[in-house]
This record gives structure tokens, C-alpha cells and sequence, in this order.
């Protein structure tokens, strides 16, 4: 068994891990010290939602993409923790779909209900880790931001629970440079009402650009513009939202597109994605890797193929969030406790070869849903994870891609069934088009007098 | 003599350095073997403009502050580099507060000149600097950003010449997470345009808050509420920019004054300052200071006290810039070729400290001009950099702080004489608060027409 374990970040994954030991501890294992190092002064990773962008007090990189206004663009009922479900958490059934607060409070409600703070050193980001083959340990140099000192310490496992969905991919765009307005990325939106009245250009055709586009909608844009690269998301948008092709050039407030057709805009949101983002780790020990379901150099997703003692949790890219992470982390800890052993390096690159190769072959949507559900079911079944109904989140999921076609800007109003407990969801007391106030209180307020 | 010699930057202060140890090599001196890491694709350091804010195309943060439309704010005359004039870079005499552009192209003109490009490894920040005892030397390791690849170094001496303009304070103010509009540090800021119609609050009261309520002014915001934690500047402020105290908090859109005054604004912009940030130093070597004219720890503000083959330049709180820069590389880089010896630690303790109580007795800014003067000149005395008349650039600087009290919006509209060349400069064809176009085309052109 390790004798102690870094975990990097105490976002939805690190939290997980946490979780995930403190389980085995709980149930009587010796578990190894553990040390969680998180750079934000408090945990829940993007979802501890921050008004500042760029750079923080300290000088470090702000974490959070996260916006106002934010609600969960996937039902609830898909990143459920079996473990700990919501109506446990909030003592009485929630609608589908729920505000930023309202996931936060139920990510970090785990954690609080375990005390899960006292494995974590908040405010301190690590600098660098690499590996000490003559100890067969890692070497972990750690910034503590508010004493401005540095330590350097030694462990046996490290675990990487940094997300992904922190480090912009910028790409110029000729004239953007000239452009007398304000062009940010996503990741530095964080208030919609700035563009209300204003005519506002998003570059992306993902998650991030959908949900600008409608939020700018949502709060008074005058017009949202959306450049699309290979092909438009083609949902039936309101009057005031249109899809374009490439951005190609911009002069002046003109933003011109490759089929000739141009708009004069007030604003440029580059909702281009992100990058798997590591300074702080060796070159040997660096995940490269372009934001897909399976990232190579991973076996099971998570032990780094050069070196397992290094795990990366929730690197994939997401249709599973929290759930995932949860099969993951004991996954992950099984590891660490020795209660699994890993096999050899053959069948690790021939496992990674042909998850990998099974991914490029998936056509759609629907495939990658189930694809990824079967990823997770392969860890589940190995890990003592609490019992979840994952065919029936599936299930839900396609319904959800079925809702956004049929309406993007009515399907948050639609209400699933737990695969956890089976309750039904209550419908929310507002349509979220029209629901301005993305309060925890004003969401869980109303709805025991209105359902 | 030092074999080999890092140079952390390649902006004004790692430029300087290059050309300083290049000067002694076309005379003859046997140099050491150079390298200047710069983070950026391209040299110029601040003066390198850039669209992006918060992180680049590589996800490291920008390192740029700079605006477009900003034009320098004290004479050129005092920053010009005595060994090569601005009349030498531009064939003809120039107005006295030309665009950063104009800026940018005459400092980087000096390099090009001195090909010092072969010196500089673009795109490669340094990760992490530290003093191995046994070798005396210094281990630096970089990432090159383009290959993705790190590499570890040895270097008898390194120069951190980063700056300390690059990294912002941001405090918090009650419901400034909240603010249904923009908000910003004046290191994000980039375009006046943006803010054109609106009613924009500056908090601040230094340079960047006075020529940020400018540029907004210039370009058309609404109004400018400058708000100040100590004093107001108090200059002659055109109708639409007011100061008020300091702000206490922020309700929705309206933002309170320590008078209890308030304001309805549309966009914040904190300009409360920048940090001495050096996250890639070992703890033993980081200089840690607020902003001020003689940093503790430095000897002749350049020589890291507990071990002075580490060196600062420019780490000053700045009335003096490019020709300070110089002196300091001048003086560096005689110490790091043998020609000067340092004192030893005790001596050393004394200096910096009878420096340091100099300037804590200083009473005004004219008593601080002189101070830097005074301290520029001592290292001059000591090495052959071109002969300047420091005397003449005093009284310079001190009719500039009258013009600015005289004139806020025409301060710029002046014309100074150099101290290397005795030139007088014209008068710009263009009232400074008339002159939109900020580019260098624009600025010259003209020139010869209108003189």
C-alpha cells in the first residue's frame, strides 16, 4: 500500500478521491496520509464560481469558466452520486436542472457531511512534480500562497484532478487585433447583462458557445451571431440567435464569414475550448492530449501509461461528470490500497489500442453516450461504487438530445427520473426562460409551495 | 569571469542587458556565453502589444498591460537612451510624447540594429530557477512552448529582468461579484472603444488610473468617476471626469464612496496597481517588495543581497526608464565580467539601508526625481555608458509635473529638448486630445509637412 498520496485539485474529481478513501476509512481500511492540494481558497473546483478573470490576488491564473446565471445544461439525474443522492441532500425531490449554487452546494454538501476539508491544503498550487526513480517517488514542490513560502515533499502515489475546462485555446483571427470592442474567451465570460442592448459574435459551435449564445440572449442581447467551423448545431433558435460559417477576417466592428455574408458586432466571445493544460508537471509525466473520450497514454482513463503511480481523473471528455469521477476515484483508490493490481504493459497499451480504436469508429452522439456508459460500467463492476441504474441514464441522455432538438431554449424545463432513488423531478416553478434569478434560494423557495 | 550568464526577459531591461554585454563585445571583451529566455513569440517585453488578456494561445498569462491609443505619458526626452538617440532611430526629430508604437519600433530598433535576436530564445518561459550550493551555479529550467518540451540548464549568474508591470493587485469590493457589468483590472484593459456611451468607474489614483480615465474620456465614455483611497490627483479634470474617496461597496449597478456619494456605472476598472511576481524563482532568490524606489535586498538596486550572482533590473518604482535600464545593465554586466568587485555583506547591509532611509524621508515627487537621478548617476560614474546630461533630464521631468498640473489633457501637447542630442522636439501636428490615430504612420507622417 502507498504510504502517501497527492491529489491535485479539490474540484468534482479530487472531492471524489477524497471521498473515495475516506469510504475505504470509514469501513475500517487503513488508508495512506493523504494530502489534496487545492490553489483556490476553497474547493469545488469550476463550480466555485469566482467574479474575477484572468489573474487572481495572488498573481495565479484564475481556475473558474464558470458564469452567472449558469444552470446545468444536462439533467441532473446523469451525474448523480449513488452514493449520495440529491433528494438526500436537499431533503425533497429538485428539478432536472439546476442552477450553478444549487450543484455546488450539493458537490461540496458530501464533502462538508465528511469533513473532507482536513485533507486539504487550500490556497496552495503545485509548482512541480516529477518522478525519483531511486526512491520510486514523486517529488511535489507546492506554493503556499498566503505564507508565500514553498515546500517541497515526497510521495508515493499523484494523483491529477486539475479539470480541463480552465485553459483557453485562443486562436487570432485577422483584424481581431483592430477590433474596438471587448473579445474574450468563454472562460473570462462571466456576466451577462455586460452585453445586453449589444450585438455579440461567439465563435464555437460546442457546449460553451450554445450556452453564451442563449445566456446573452436570455439577459437583452440585440443580436447573438453564431460562427460555426465544419457545421451549425441546427437548433431551432429564437428570433435574435443565427448561425454563420467561419469567422474569416474582421474590420473595424465588421465581422466577415466564409460564405461572404458579414455583421457588425460589439463584442467577440471566442467559445473555441480548451486546452489539457499541466505546467506544473515533468515532461515525462505531461498527459498531451486533444479533449476526446479517450485520451491516449491512459489506461482505464486514468493510470498513465509510462508510470501508473500517476493517475489523471475526469480527463475525458464529458457526457458523464460526476458519476464518472466517483467510478474513477475507486477505481483509482482500489489502486492505491493494492486491492487491484494493474496489468502488464503489454495489455495496458493493447486495453488503451482498443478503447481507443472503438471511439474513432463512434458516428454520433448517441454512440459516444453509449460508449462512454460502457467505459464506466467496465470500472463499476470491478469497484464496490454504490448501485446505479447506468442503462438508465442512457436512457435519459438520449431523451435530453431529443429535447434540445425538439427546443433549445424549452428543454431545462423538462423533468427525469432518479436512476438513484426513482423519484420523479419536479417540474420548476419557472420556465427558464424567464427564470432571472439563478439563486439556490429562489430555485428550492417556490417549489414546495408551486408543485 | 562568468561562463555563462541567463537573462530572464527580453523586454527594455533584458534589451538593455543584451545590448550592454554586445557593446563590450564589439570593443573587444571576451564575453560569456549569453541566453535571454523570453516567454512571448516577440521581444519589446510590456511594450509587445497584444490583443489577448488573461491567458495566450499557450495558456500562460499574458504578459502585456499595454492599451491601444496609449501614447507615452512623460517626455521622451527622459527615457532616451543616451547611445542612441531618438534623431539617430528616426532621422528626424520627433514630437516629445509619441505613441507606444513609435515607442516600441525605437527601442526594439537599438536590438535589431545589434541583431541581439540571436541571443534570445523566444516562446520559452522559465519555469523554475535554483541555486545548487556545491557547483555555484544556478539550475534554470524552461518550456519551449512550440515543442512542448522542457529543458534544465546551468548558468553562473542569471538576470531577472521580467518586470514588475505584468501582474495585477485586484482587491475585493463588497458586491463587486455581483456587478451586472464589466469588471476589469487596467492590466486587461485594452480598448477605449469598448467603453464609448458608458459611465466607467476607475478605481485608483496613480498613473494607469489617470490615463485610463483619460483614454476613456478621449474615446467617449459618458462619464469617469475616479475613485481614490488616499487623495485625489487633483489635476484640472475636463467636464465628465470627476474623483471621488474610496469606494465602500457596490449595490447592483450603483457604486458607493466613502462619502457616501454614489454612482450608477456600467463597467468597473481597477487600477489599483501591479505585484512583484516571480513565481519561478526559488524561495531563496524571490525578491519580495511592494513598488517603490529602492527595494530592500537589492544592492545598487540590482544585486540580490544573500547572493548577488543573482541580479534585478528594473525593479524600481519608475520616473526614469530606458536609460536607467541601461545603467543598471551597464553596471551588471561589468560585475558579471570581473570589472567590478562587490563589496563585501556588511557593507553591502549598509548601502542598501542608508538608500532606503534616503527615500523614506522623501517628501514629494520632486524630492523622488532627484533621488533616482542621484542613484542612476552613482552607477553611471562608475561605468563607460554614453555621457547624458542627468541634470538637464531633472528639470525636465520637474517642468512635465508643472505642465500636468497646468494641463491634464495638454501636458502631451509640449516639446522638450534632448539631453544626449540638445535637440529641441516639435510640437505634434496633432492636440493630443484631437489626435485619435495612435499609429506610428500617422504620427510621423505628418511631421515633416506641419514643422
Amino acid at each position: 500500500m502507498a504510504d502517501r498520496v497527492a491529489i491535485i485539485g479539490a474540484g468534482p474529481c479530487g472531492l471524489s478521491q477524497l471521498h473515495a478513501f475516506e469510504q475505504a476509512r470509514l469501513k475500517g481500511a487503513d488508508i495512506p496520509e493523504i494530502v489534496c492540494f487545492e490553489k483556490q481558497s476553497g474547493w469545488g473546483g469550476l463550480w466555485n464560481f469566482t467574479w474575477r478573470s484572468g489573474l487572481n490576488e495572488y498573481g495565479e491564473p484564475v481556475h473558474g469558466s464558470m458564469y452567472r446565471y449558469l444552470w446545468s445544461n444536462g439533467p441532473k439525474e446523469c451525474l448523480e452520486f449513488a452514493d449520495y443522492t440529491f433528494d438526500e441532500h436537499f431533503g425533497q425531490p429538485i428539478p432536472s436542472f439546476p442552477p450553478r449554487e444549487v450543484l455546488y452546494d450539493y458537490i461540496t454538501g458530501r464533502a462538508k457531511k465528511e469533513n473532507l476539508e482536513r485533507y486539504i491544503r487550500f490556497s496552495t498550487p503545485v509548482r512541480y512534480v516529477e518522478y525519483i526513480e531511486s526512491t520510486d517517488t514523486f517529488l511535489v514542490r507546492t506554493q503556499d500562497l498566503i505564507a508565500n513560502t514553498e515546500q517541497t515533499e515526497e510521495f508515493d502515489y499523484v494523483i491529477v484532478s486539475t479539470g480541463h475546462f480552465s485553459v483557453p485555446n485562443a486562436p487570432f483571427f485577422p483584424g481581431i487585433d483592430r477590433f474596438p470592442g471587448r473579445v474574450l474567451h468563454s472562460h473570462d465570460f462571466r456576466e451577462a447583462r455586460e452585453f445586453t442592448g449589444k450585438d455579440v459574435l461567439v465563435v464555437g459551435s460546442s457546449y460553451s458557445a450554445e450556452d453564451i449564445a442563449l445566456q446573452s440572449y436570455k439577459y437583452g442581447a440585440r443580436s447573438v451571431t453564431i460562427s460555426y467551423r465544419t457545421a451549425p448545431m441546427g437548433f431551432d433558435w429564437p428570433e435574435g440567435i443565427e448561425e454563420v460559417p467561419l469567422l474569416t477576417h474582421i474590420e473595424d466592428r465588421v465581422a466577415h464569414f466564409k460564405d461572404g455574408s458579414s455583421k457588425a458586432v460589439d463584442a467577440i466571445v471566442l467559445c473555441v475550448g480548451y486546452q489539457h493544460h499541466f505546467p506544473f508537471l515533468a515532461d515525462n509525466l505531461r498527459l498531451k492530449t486533444n479533449n476526446r473520450l479517450y485520451p491516449g497514454s491512459l489506461y482505464k482513463g486514468i493510470f498513465w501509461e509510462p508510470n501508473p503511480k500517476l493517475m489523471y481523473l475526469g480527463m475525458q471528455d464529458q457526457f458523464y461528470t460526476f458519476s464518472m469521477f466517483d467510478v474513477q476515484a475507486w477505481y483509482a483508490r482500489d489502486v492505491g490500497l493494492g486491492r487491484i493490481t494493474l496489468p502488464n504493459t503489454k495489455a495496458v497499451t493493447q486495453d488503451i489500442a482498443l478503447w481507443q480504436q472503438r471511439e474513432e469508429a463512434l458516428k454520433d452522439a448517441f454512440e459516444q453516450i453509449d460508449y462512454q456508459k460502457d467505459y464506466i460500467v467496465e470500472l463499476a463492476n470491478i469497484v464496490d461504487y454504490a448501485p446505479c441504474d447506468w442503462e438508465m441514464t442512457v436512457a435519459l441522455f438520449k431523451e435530453w438530445e431529443h429535447d434540445k432538438e425538439e427546443s433549445i431554449l424549452g428543454y431545462r424545463d423538462k423533468a427525469f427520473t432518479s436512476p438513484c432513488t426513482g423519484t420523479k423531478a419536479p417540474v420548476h416553478h419557472t420556465p427558464w426562460a424567464e427564470a432571472m434569478d439563478d439563486s439556490m434560494e429562489t430555485f428550492l423557495a417556490k417549489q414546495v409551495l408551486l408543485n
